[in-house]
């Protein structure tokens, strides 16, 4: 069964067992989630009301926007896990034979990879929520402001531990150029969201 | 239904529906019950394995904390959608003749009281987590480094979207009693949280 087919107390449950998987990286692509979902929500509270007319349009593409990364983090939160689930698989694999030993090291370099890719979709889509949190703070219903703080902060939380991801995996890759590429991207995913988010929270508490 | 008894999708889109509830206090509760769920998890990755035999007994009784932690804010999810819904209902009071007026300002105050208090709590348990987390970071199995790491950031994101929950409620509130003693509270329950996650985020970032 998928995480998001899940009742929300069996996910925390299956979070909280010895098993590795779901992890920090599920947890953070649902926070993500979260993020997007209650960006999602301050648009909904403002679009529709005539105090904020002039900047409805500009709303409901944030809106189109945030519902799209909503979905996209959840299903990145099964991804996570399966792509972790393949790293543990391939390390599992018979190691007997050089032949075995050459299949075993291909599968674990090529399962790693995978699982860098995901936790660095969960990044880049965490970072977008975050710079649509800090597109819309100053427009929104100010009724709203609380929830728009809580975005950011989720989204941060789900960004930062999906960087712990791709650094913890990324660390037993031997090829060097998807290194490099994986940590140029990365840091451009990171790139200002610390301020925009901070932004967002002293908004909210200069607001209230 | 309460909102651990929800399919994970169902939650998130509730969360982004133009419904004030579920909203940023609720969500913020659930992002801290990922972090106590894998501070359980990490816990438990590590006792029973001879090499962590001599922090054992500590890891268990952090374990039975995460726990208990993650069950307490669960329900704070639950209850912070309760709180909120009745802050709602208190404003719909009729207002039309002087007793009446004086009856929505009681039912008002009270509920934003108890808006407040539920927010507060959170913020306690996610602290908590915070703490839990710092705890046992150079302690635990290093193959649960970056679930540990995720469960301070996610426990942070907690603890600081609860914190915009306390204020923009508090903002309303007239007993300036009470008003001082949450931000005391408050204060108390934020002191030291940051830095005790840097720390965890670092460590991490620096064993990888």
């Amino acid at each position: 069964m998928t995480h998001k087919d899940k009742r929300v107390n069996v996910f925390l449950e299956e979070l909280a067992s010895s098993s590795a998987t779901p992890g920090g990286g599920s947890a953070a692509a649902l926070a993500g989630a979260m993020g997007a979902g209650l960006v999602g929500m301050v648009c909904r509270l403002t679009i529709g009301r005539k105090r904020f007319a002039d900047v409805e349009d500009e709303l409901r593409g944030v809106l189109n926007e945030a519902e799209t990364l909503r979905l996209r983090l959840t299903d990145l939160a099964d991804a996570d896990t399966q792509a972790f689930d393949q790293v543990m698989a391939a390390y599992r694999l018979p190691k007997e034979t050089p032949a075995q030993q050459t299949a075993r090291h291909t599968a674990i370099q090529s399962a790693l990879q995978g699982a860098t890719q995901v936790p660095l979709e969960t990044a880049r889509a965490c970072g977008t929520v975050i710079k649509l949190a800090a597109q819309v703070i100053e427009k929104i219903n100010p009724n709203a402001l609380s929830d728009a703080g809580a975005a950011a902060l989720l989204a941060e939380a789900g960004l930062k531990g999906a960087q712990l991801n791709v650094a913890i995996n990324l660390a037993d890759i031997n090829d060097p150029i998807f290194v490099q590429k994986t940590n140029e991207d990365l840091h451009r995913i990171l790139s200002g969201t610390d301020q925009e988010k901070e932004r967002v929270f002293a908004f909210v508490l200069g607001h209230v």
